[in-house]
């Protein structure tokens, strides 16, 4: 069977300000210093599994400029423009639609555009296993990460019996408090919800009619229209009545047969600038820094300059990130609250920083 | 008697990098939300003893454009200029040789220009008492400042039996350790060594002959060639040959008859970062900010933005200075340790950053 790649790069990448913009989002910026872009690796990474031309970028209209000139190899008409931002569920059932005009049925490897893999190949065999696991029935399976430590931002997947190399899954729950996230931890029952999912076509298109009938009629008169002239229109019609809901509340919290695998392959979801310095190398002090920069006595600090001399003196767990029109010094235990600067820019309607 | 004010403003102000550059020293910014910079603070503040057309600034050759700039009242041929810095005992030896030329004698009042004064009554008082203090006899009078908590950063003058207004000065001892500090505070019989002068034109020529005889000598050269088409270069070679030294140390510690008045005015040398949040008001966290500055869940934090958006989120103790070509993010324990970025951009030649 056809195994396709449905790569989810809508996201604003907030937590990522001020180098990641409105107009210019995280997934399309390179964090590590190898030069690439987070959806450049993303792709490259599954290269193995999947052919150029059967990659999918779900994005919003605006940046689709960007992923075409970030990824000139993907097909132009595999890049499926959001008229607007319906979160996961309306996303994954676009790209499906798409699919099954394109192809009938197929795989679906449903992978965020914005995170990390240290092993990649580890990575590959563990996609490998998930479509194996798809392609028997129609089992909806998903990707969890061994957990190494009591994270309270993530959701987590409590598995239960084994089936093959994937296990049964009992439930999906919200992020927990710490001493909750620490029981989860030494059951050894939970792995982190990392968002990368495996299903036939077929199958999820038959959850959505379940559990998301509009969400589907919606998209199947859209994948019917691909192709054609109708497209946009009837794009733009469907996509806007679509409710906004996340893929895990809208599905796979109600739906029968899923399964996940287990997996550890050194995935970091880079969800704030805390990351920087988890996924690049430090110097003795533990202190990352990029650009011109120069650190006096500092520790556990992440610099990240721009186009000007930035020198941190006597400082410890902060982090600075220089551009040209905004500067963040940051707390490391307040990197959530970047989000509020961004909220209180918009209420001063200051749209240029955001 | 002739009351004149000579203002040494030959000072790097290397602590306040990035703002304070070394072609553009700490004297000459405003540091204030009066916009007023430091010079014309000083200036401003003695206008009620000293007459302008008397008011005399030494300053370094290079920054006479900028003396002139911000000082326009003050008649040019009262701004000495320095050929090369050799701290403040041949500084005052050039003033003391040009107003003897102009005036025989005279009183000085001898000033740094990048201190800051809250009670400027009180300070003119205190100097009118110095004033009457230095023309009685061959006395140097030194404004000691009353002590408000163990200092290690100053030099102390202790004083001894009472003289008027003023007091016997029993010696002046250099920047204490903190034990020592809390010693001399309780003693009440120690100050803080200000840096400011009052004497004679004649008392001072009188000790520079006895303790600084080549100073004198160079001087005396230097004092009969101003006015004259010689002078700039006489001034060259002369200043050449003078040791670097501060006055404190080539005079105060061993001339007699020097005698101090304590003073309580609100002084502050602005001697470095800190300093921002003593002078200026901060807000309920203890901020202060000045420019396009978001601080979001901050406390006893100084932002003092250039051009762009600065963001801080979540620091404590930071002091974060913006500039069109550096940044300096630094602790508050940190705030003596600018200097040594100064030294490695030196080291790396980085000359247009200092």
């Amino acid at each position: 069977m056809k195994i396709t790649a449905v790569i989810m790069a809508g996201g604003k990448g907030e937590r990522f300000w001020p180098k990641s913009r409105e107009s210019h989002p995280k997934q399309f910026l390179s964090l590590t210093d190898d030069g690439k872009t987070m959806i450049q690796k993303t792709v490259s990474r599954i290269s193995p599994l999947v052919q150029t031309e059967d990659i999918f970028i779900v994005t919003n209209a605006c940046y689709r400029h960007l992923v075409i000139e970030q990824l000139p190899d993907i097909p132009p008409e595999n890049v499926l423009s959001e008229p607007c931002g319906r979160n996961t569920a309306p996303c994954i059932a676009f790209a499906a639609a798409v699919i099954k005009k394109k192809y009938g049925n197929a795989v679906m490897l449903v992978l965020p555009s914005d995170h990390l893999i240290k092993y990649e190949n580890i990575y590959t065999q563990i996609l490998c296993n998930a479509v194996v696991m798809a392609t028997q029935g129609n089992n909806l399976v998903t990707i969890g990460i061994t957990p190494s430590y009591p994270e309270t931002g993530y959701g987590y997947i409590n598995f239960g019996e084994q089936c093959g190399n994937a296990y049964k899954v009992e439930r999906f729950v919200e992020k927990p408090d710490l001493k909750t996230a620490e029981k989860y931890l030494s059951s050894g029952k939970y792995l982190w919800n990392s968002g990368m999912f495996v299903w036939q076509v077929s199958a999820i298109e038959e959850r959505f009619r379940k559990f998301m009938p509009e969400v589907y009629r919606g998209a199947e008169k859209i994948g019917q229209a691909f192709g054609t002239a109708d497209f946009e229109k009837i794009l733009e019609t469907e996509y806007n009545k679509f409710p906004s809901e996340s893929i895990d509340f809208g599905i796979m919290e109600k739906a029968e047969n899923i399964y996940t695998i287990p997996a550890s392959f050194g995935w970091d979801d880079v969800g704030n600038w805390l990351a920087v310095e988890r996924i690049n190398k430090t110097d003795d002090n533990k202190n990352y820094t990029e650009g011109d920069v120069i650190t006096e006595n500092c520790k556990h600090t992440t610099v990240c300059g721009g186009k000007r001399l930035v020198a941190a003196v006597g400082v410890e767990d902060i982090i600075i990130v220089d551009t040209d029109d905004a500067l963040l010094v940051c707390s490391k235990n307040s990197t959530q609250d970047v989000k509020k600067i961004i909220a209180r820019l918009k209420e001063k309607n200051r749209t240029e920083l955001i």
